[in-house]
């Protein structure tokens, strides 16, 4: 169970770390402070100077040959293994738009892997290549308004058979990157049999994001935030026409296709978030030992060094668990490493969030304005705690996994 | 030690529930939609809907006799006791513009009593009496970039005597309200005998916002908001005058003002957190008891009725320990109640942020959403946590009133 | 709401609070280290010492006014409230035999409770005026080895009736007190109709501790410990035989006097629990002001002035919960106490266990060993979380209280 | 970094596990039982059947290989490394006697290591050739009673040089192993120049137990018991005489070879708590899987699955770490390991205790009695947090190397 840097990784991890920080960072802020001036007035439309910088950007990245990491095991990506991409998502997870820059982003990491799984050599041409060149963008459409999203088989978008495939109606919302206008493509869970067994009531379909009948309501907040460009966005679908060679993988097999989806996307965002923690850590670490108070550095005040300590365990504790997820998928296949992932995926937000917490609370003000970042942390870290299942969901997960060690009954 | 609610104060407590929720709750949201919409697309400026709807409800508010309750013992307010006040501030804690409308709002509460207790008859006539009326708002000034002002002996900003009285060069940031138009007046703490004791630093002024010399930089934001029209701004102080007459209480007796100020802004914060986590677990419940997932209410999947549980017995103590709190001041004056303030202070807004955080938790997406008054309450419920001191300078307190018990020595 | 001390009680917990400390603690390591030297070896034959420590408490006691505290409003005892008696209740927790030397131990005055309120004249005569008079003690006979007896209605020790009577069968454990030779009376609940609803099923009978059939199998170790000579006994019944007249209150009703019985003993453990945590935080303080480590005080070091905040905040607020549940007994009656009971149960002993264990951490090796108090503190308090109840169970209670708020069905 | 089982240690693990299951366990309560049953009364010396239970188990382990773990890279021992060890640690942790059974035991295994690397050849041929035998047992005679020996250069037990050597005075307390008549040589740690600096203060030596002068004050209790026969003594050291040759690696170096020992000792702690985790674990589960309460099994009532969710992510994630700490040691050396090897040290313990907390809980009164391993665990990991330096100071440590990252100061 090597969980360790191999060579290979530990020099992409060097390139990727620097590019981040000299490369990225710098246009991060000015991304962002783009949001709202395209001159038509819509946040969700990028500025020509956005489109510049993810251009250039991504030009880089792909140059200096880091691009794809986390397309594992495949003559399209860098065959890296999950372990090795772990190193590289945490640094990735650092600043915002860094994701992205290395087409490494969600949701479009989830669904290259559904194209490339999943779909038709048509799917595979038209979608999968111009996602893997970062040409265009795409979401992932699963989470209903008038449900508990938890349980996926409550999902209740109606998709009726017809002569000339399926038609869809009903509300999807939290669509994450629906906003952007690059986003050219959803996969879409429906419900295609809703007598079935509760497994096999779903479909999935391959839509292009401009078919009529597909409204975009409002984007969704997140803790006030549109999150303009990418935006989650509630969207109605009034009989909108799918293909018949739109379906994937085969009717009723939607809930195989979303599962097998998850796993990776799941634990990718928990990389991330080991990175994030580091990242407060070291702004803590700086904060405290630089400003004083009542005639003493900050980090000889109080409790300090026991929280520093504390998030230092954590952070590490976090990161070798997502390590043997990940080592698990790499070795026994998302199926078997299911209940690790559950695991990591409660434990790697929570931590991120006290960790980045903490190192709000020791710069006072200043940790939740805009002269940190860790303010945006911690809200959209704590979005993790739901997406992609919520906590409870998991934690219910791997107590099965462990009662089954002792029981023949179904758990 | 009666901590319980006065006859008085039930029907106080009742009229108050009902006009927040009946009158103000539905006009908050408009109110808040309204933000951005003035002609001039300054965010600072409030719309005309915005002054009709405060004019109104305050206008109603009066009528009612719900006016000035935070104005303890005195002609000129309710004469409550601080412990009556809590059960009604509680109530105003739900609704965002609820404080203000029953003129019960900070940081202006904290202003009056420092013009009531230390300002001359002047200040009274000018400043007083339109902050009674609800005419005019004010901001407390004191807080500086460039310092830790969790130590107030830090605090910066020169002020220079002159034949004239005083000049005033620096910055200060976090002024929260500065940017309401209607902010009329400043309590400013500056550094006027940098070499005298480190509690005789310092002084306190009264100064006009419309003062020559006073620049506003920009709002800081609070989890990336800048929370218009109110606001917390950065402010730069360049040769501002402040005439002789408007310095309070006496050269370098800034310190013993401050604290006079804010043993009773720190407790009222701490009131309505305690609103705020009510209404948190109401809409847990609510929630909980209404949705369903894997053929079951959500209320009876995981650990719902435990963390329902921890959160009641929580939010229980919290209030006890803020009704002590509150009969220290009503019985012992504030300097005795000091270390009581401090425990409250620490444990209303850690105790609100766990109930809100369990109750978005069982929302998902909707409880960071929009939808419901959960996020916000959680982002701002977290400022409280360094505003007015942080968590770590209170323990401090706290712990220092306790080896006092033990030993001779100063601690 | 007066939950402070009344003059009457000022007074009498000072009294106590000196005999405690002056008298009584002085006594208890002697008592204790007695345990064992009786002639027979039998570790729970009191020694002729053991008598005479606690007569001779007892006497010194009784003569001083210091005597059935607990027995609120009543002409046999004080009269005092169950709030008076909270601070009384909490001085008796300090020291290990305290309570027994005030007449408040347990389980004694639940029992003589049970004979106060539902007991014949002829039970009056035979058991309740010895107990009121300390000269003998009692144990409730209620848990059993086979059943989770967290659910009452689980109870199976089978009592058939007969011609003369009923006839008992059977098996119960962790039977408090029924080491003790002076232990003279059981009151036992046993089930008489398997068939009832299940709160209908049993039925609570008295029997005199020499009754032939009862066999004491062994001691329950408690930590280790035999708690001799007070003991937690596993009993074998067989075919014992009670007379009709000791069938308390009627049958089909032990549901019901077990129910009055439970809440002021639940609440008792909780004051004692209170004291001890008080006791150790003082443990706490003195240790880590008078011992260096790095040329520092301890106090001064690590996050030690953080933990004594958080204990002293921990301890003001299970203190004001116990008042006010103590203060819902006294106003409203048992029944409707119950929710708050049910928290302070939960909150107090998990509280005092971290009091405790900061406590003993703070002495080193020294902490948990027989040179303080604190680690017979700590797994004593421990056992708390589940007698009367395990947390789980009251935690359901409060949480069931909340939810019935927002609901019409029973839940 | 590779942290899995090999081939090697997967077939070792599986002998230990069984052995220990299936020899050891059924005779570890037999062994306690016999405790104090020796002819003369004293609960330190062993009875004959105790003496047999040992010497047949110790046979039987060393028949089959199973002999000597710890010692890694070495001739002597399997030549494991640390890593391996860990595997098989956790399983030895399991029950009571079994470390000892495999010559793995504390305060053993450290006491080799430092004949093994600092001891004369007299000292290896002496001590070290029965020890590694598992013929004699030894003691590590550091703790002293009036200082905070978590600062060890705080200890203050005279070593006066003469011309015959060394004379000793002074007492020493927790000195475990001490009661053991078994126990034939110490390794003592004495202050030979308190003038020097604070690291060169101390020397370390070796002393055959029975040398005349050392005196048996006391057995220190641990929550009340006091180990027999193994026990933690109070010793007084009256004029003891020492060799001149059995001073250990030099005048002023017993720091040095203080903080040489310590690492391995602190580890292997850790792994056995781990392994009693896993116990503790298992039992709640099977526990909960079988009992029911309210018509449910005690599994699917409360937040059971949640509780042990957490438990597994707990165990998994501490053992994660402890792997990477004994990797570190194995790669990097002690020292360099010793920031990783403070954090599994604050860790494991805490994570244990949590654990088995919850499955005493679950098991209701079972859970503190003689039935379950549980208390006994409880209290016996209790211990650990301040064995071996409490956490405050492993804590300490953490923090240190942290900021060194960012700090040219020493720190």
């Amino acid at each position: 169970m090597d969980l360790g840097m191999t060579p290979r990784v530990k020099e992409l991890a060097a390139k990727v770390r620097q590019m981040v920080s000299e490369e990225i960072e710098p246009l991060d802020a000015e991304f962002e402070a783009e949001v709202g001036k395209h001159p038509s007035g819509d946040r969700f439309q990028l500025t020509d100077r956005q489109l510049e910088i993810l251009d250039t950007l991504k030009a880089s990245a792909r140059a200096k040959g880091l691009w794809n990491f986390w397309l594992t095991d495949s003559d399209k990506g860098q065959g890296l293994s999950t372990v090795e991409y772990a190193y590289l998502a945490e640094e990735m997870g650092k600043v915002g738009i860094a994701a992205e820059v290395f087409n490494c982003g969600a949701p479009d990491t989830g669904n290259m892997e559904v194209f490339e799984r999943y779909g038709s050599p048509a799917h595979k041409e038209r979608w999968l290549k111009p996602l893997l060149n970062g040409e265009i963008r795409s979401a992932y459409v699963m989470t209903e308004p008038g449900v508990a999203s938890s349980d996926a088989t409550n999902i209740a978008l109606e998709a009726r058979e017809t002569a000339e495939g399926w038609v869809l109606n009903g509300e999807k919302y939290w669509i994450s990157g629906a906003g952007d206008p690059r986003c050219a493509v959803y996969i879409i869970m429906a419900q295609t049999d809703p007598e079935a067994h509760k497994h096999a009531r779903h479909s999935m379909f391959v839509l292009p994001a401009d078919t009529p009948g597909i409204e975009i309501l409002r984007p969704m907040h997140v803790f006030g935030h549109d999150d303009a460009p990418h935006g989650h966005m509630h969207l109605r679908f009034t009989n909108v026409h799918v293909a018949p060679e739109d379906l994937i993988l085969g009717r009723g097999r939607g809930f195989e296709v979303a599962q097998g989806r998850l796993g990776p996307g799941r634990i990718h965002h928990c990389m991330r978030a080991i990175g994030q923690a580091e990242k407060a850590l070291e702004l803590f670490c700086k904060r405290a030992m630089t400003r004083e108070a009542f005639k003493k550095k900050i980090v000889d005040l109080g409790a300090n060094y026991d929280i520093i300590a504390n998030c230092r365990m954590e952070i590490e504790m976090a990161r070798l668990l997502c390590l043997k997820a990940a080592w698990m998928m790499d070795t026994q296949g998302t199926r078997v490493a299911q209940p690790w992932i559950s695991q990591i995926k409660v434990v790697a937000p929570l931590m991120a969030l006290k960790v980045v917490d903490e190192a709000m609370q020791v710069h006072g003000g200043t940790g939740i304005s805009q002269d940190t970042p860790l303010a945006a942390m911690w809200t959209k870290i704590r979005t993790l705690r739901f997406a992609d299942g919520p906590d409870a969901v998991h934690r219910r997960q791997v107590a099965r996994a462990e009662l089954r060690k002792y029981s023949n009954e179904k758990i």
